[in-house]
């Protein structure tokens, strides 16, 4: 058995983590921390049956961090750094699902984040957890940083033509995503009334932090080097073929994500050639699924499994591609991926507990 | 011209104030309240277009009173008290819509809001303002103590079987709202994610605050002595022949009021006696209508009017008559009927602004 | 492994079976139908991944019935009834997730079908699948009738009182539904902006058919000859001691159930007593948990699971007791129950492909 | 008095009407037809209260068309034809809210919607009824051809930038739309099982009609020969200086559309001038407003009102701006803007009924 443990349990990607986990084979759970519901049981925090409901829930400080193999850390960025630092010196392997080891340049990490990482040797050795791009190193890692929710859907709908070197210029992702993503926390903008009947467009252009994770990870398999820089400091990208504009939107649907991708393809690129690059990069994927030519993704295609789900629509008369890519922001734009990656790491059947 | 004062405008009572008076042929804004967002103007609260985002907030402490002549409370329960008094004593008439003046007794108020009420004499004067049942009352009065959205709905529906005295035993009312009835400060249960794609029971029984309102109402109408009082303290209401359980459900829609409302009719009493009943009774009212025979209620029979629809289902083989009414809370349950009030004290036509 | 067919497979009953299926140890697909979409392959019907959305689907009369060691039943009612027959004779057991062998009594089922039974004999075998109250017979059925939607909810919340004897006069059912219990034809009352931030009561009072097996099911636990007539001919009822109002309400919310149930508790009958009754039914039951005292149920509690979650509010000063029941309307209520059957039926771990 | 006829009467856009129409200081209904309704009235159609319920529909046939000084036709493509040209035979101004009088090139009517154009002479006559763009024209005009929903919410978003001749190249329009623009005929897209919870994109690229009138309204004010053409058939635009790629999304709200358009600015084209381009278009526009720097546009913005809101983010470092364009699909979108037309042409205040 894999015992598991979850900094952070009481957010949505926790609950999720419990759901999923709790088909997995071969996982128990050993321990789970609040520190704002720390003293209650699980069951007090969300409606959900027995036994999951009579979980009992710690402060961090009061974890024992060595009775877990795995840990998962669902805590907010800034604040995962330590937690992840301290579960691996007590032995365990850590999937962070926050954004603290996304990033390899720390200098990059600080001018998103706005705080210095204090964890740089960690930095360097954390692997960024998209096991369709590093499924090998996954396997060796013992700290995986979870991606983040939007970049899953827009790297997996871009890597095959990244890697055909087919990035250039101006790439545009018009994402949608459920209210889930923003967290559980209440706020106006996340209050039922003023989010449904309503979609409402927020750090769009080059002001989201996803930013920096979408040009990192596709900038390294177009070869090139690329550095997404915050919306105030314009970028040094002179070197990259490509800059991605994203412009997240909040849907009201509780979750999944939608990116509708917009690229301008090389001239001579066919559709034939670009066809068969997703084909072969996502042959042997168990959780990437390309549609048929005319289909476009949607939510329904994916909320509530693991998958991403991938649709090309070609426009006629023009250079454009329009990817259309749909993932559940909480499973493979989270707690799934996390679950995938430790199944990875831990020499398992990579789909266990997630189909 | 009426010079209109809203204090505390920033709610979505003050929101849908604002556009009803923005179509009345004599109403114009003197000034609008708001304790958090004074110093700022409405477009920074509400997302709304020009010449509303203009208007400026103004601290309850620097609003001038005597500026206007009609002045609307949107103050929260108990906070409303003192500023009622003095707007009145300014000179203006005045629609409370908070809950502070509608329960004639005292102590009835002091045992269902917590607090005593510091504006006895104010309270004496204060007429509940149900068109429907206090028309003549209301033509004549300074202060409107303005219904509550649920009591519009229930006393509305129940009204016609009280005056016949038809009233006795047990009466359910299932009702279910949407979630602009929460108001606007967020919390865990107005979050998106938790209140969409659910129903939520809450305060069941007999623990709603409404309830009392209802039974003031709707016992005055069945002739008898009726006191609701708070779940704690069972009631004394021996003397009354009814006793209302109001389950009140939260809805994931944004605005209205569904009443499901169970009546045992006393032995020998006909549906069409019943049936003539509403008929009298509503015929000439401008704002409640009666559905046909195998008819129900719907939201959308009434939502973005100030409209009660009401169908009548007599369940055969049993005495039971089944009740559906529905309002949209935001306009019959609050600001529309506070209109409405406004025309009737002011001696304008009834319907100003609501048609 | 058990061979699975699935009649009438591309309705929402059938995709979440396949989903639940699809996690089930031993339970592999042998055949699918559908008249509608025969000849494609379920991946043209629903936005799913593979493998599911490459299995083909087959007009029934192509299906091997033979080829099936166990087959669930998804056809309209009225239609479910000969091709049950034809599953059970080519040696299968039978799940039917139609109202078709639910009703005991032939001459009820016509009353409320408006068709004959053509099949009395197996009508007579068929056992009514709630595990909590028929597990026994369930295990050595051949023929099991999955309960509906409404009921599910209905009797479990009911059910420790009719056995107390406690179940007297009127018992009122509010209960409210998710669209996908309507089904996948579109219709103008299901068509999204006609439902959306809407609720609408139908068929309430005596007129829904699933009041017919609440009554044969809480009867049969009464003691109690019971039998519900439809709304025009009103019941012979005059032995049974209890009679039930039901409302539904179409709910704007894709899946759930919630019923919300208003019981006069006979007097001298204590809460303590109550809450005891409930918790010596339920102790043992895999899939059926009890609130607290002071919770209610909400769709929350259950959605996407395969638990009824029961919670009971007692009215202060009143005889009444509220029953709040939720269920997942396509699980509980309908998949998920079934396979809990099939798992029965099978000598299966009860729960398996279910938690 | 305006004697107003409605042919088409029982789609969203004819409740919207009457909705509107109810408002208007000197609109009365002389008419409404139904070939799907004729002979029940409109109550039994639509959940409305009186009086509008107890209007009468009747078929196109029977209706008096000299009894109407207005009709507005809200009727199917193609459909629309006939009737418009017998309606202005028949001495009334015609608003068409339906895509008939739209196109002013024949041929490119007949290739966007598959049939021939049967009214050449009034197809030249008629003024396409966007009154931010042709207010003259509609003043004098017999014939309107109401504006598409996404075309009026893409034009606005762009005619600054069209007339300053600033669009050039591939412009993207991401825009999300509410349920209703799918028309009130229950479909298994829009059934709300599918369309919940779920976001579709659907004829993205350049395949959705409304592309048509995008191009010719925009191009028109490039001063450009500009045609766009069905998909199918690439365009001969050769001539034109910019293209528009469009991706409608289905969107699970009731009404509204917002439209995220992306524009490459020409080098030295700078944010001031843009700005100021914007302001002096929309400076006396009734029913226009900007929103400031940081603001973007969302559904709230305009939702039940005639309102166009547009948001201008440019994007630091490329020459991108992202305009954010929000209305009410079936306010702006349809029967608002074609009340607006109305007051135009009879020489009313072209806000009556409208705020």
């Amino acid at each position: 058995m894999l015992r598991i443990g979850i900094m952070g349990a009481t957010g949505y990607t926790g609950l999720e983590l419990l759901k999923i986990l709790g088909r997995h084979p071969v996982a128990q759970i050993a321990w789970l921390t609040s520190e704002s519901n720390a003293g209650q049981c699980f069951g007090q925090v969300f409606p959900v049956p027995p036994p999951v409901a009579d979980l009992p829930l710690f402060a961090l400080a009061e974890a024992d961090l060595s009775a877990a193999d795995v840990v998962f850390a669902c805590l907010p960025h800034a604040a995962a750094q330590a937690p992840v630092a301290a579960a691996l010196a007590a032995g365990a392997r850590v999937v962070d699902l926050s954004a603290d080891y996304r990033l390899h340049d720390a200098t990059n990490y600080q001018a998103w984040y706005g705080v210095p990482h204090t964890q740089p040797a960690l930095l360097a050795e954390a692997v960024y957890g998209l096991p369709e791009l590093h499924r090998t190193q996954i396997k060796g890692a013992r700290l995986i940083a979870n991606p983040g929710c939007y970049p899953t859907s827009v790297i997996l709908g871009l890597s095959p033509l990244a890697r055909g070197g087919w990035l250039k210029g101006t790439v545009i992702a018009d994402s949608k995503s459920g209210v889930s993503g923003a967290g559980r926390s209440p706020s106006l903008k996340t209050h039922f009334v003023e989010a449904n009947e309503n979609i409402s467009p927020y750090s769009i252009g080059r002001a989201h932090r996803h930013l920096a994770e979408m040009e990192q990870e596709l900038g390294a398999q177009s070869g090139a080097q690329s550095g997404a820089q915050s919306g105030d400091e314009p970028g040094q990208g002179a070197e990259s073929p490509f800059q991605v504009v994203f412009s997240p939107h909040l849907l009201p649907v509780n979750r999944g994500i939608l990116s509708t991708i917009y690229v301008n393809l090389p001239e001579g690129v066919t559709e034939a050639e670009v066809r068969e690059a997703y084909r072969t990069m996502y042959a042997g994927e168990p959780f990437v699924y390309l549609l048929r030519p005319g289909e476009v993704a949607t939510l329904n295609h994916t909320v509530n499994t693991n998958f991403c789900a991938i649709g090309l629509t070609f426009v006629p008369g023009t250079p454009t591609l329009i990817v259309t890519a749909s993932i559940d922001n909480l499973i493979k734009g989270a707690s799934g991926q996390a679950v995938q990656n430790m199944n990875l790491m831990c020499g398992l059947d990579e789909t266990c507990g997630l189909k």
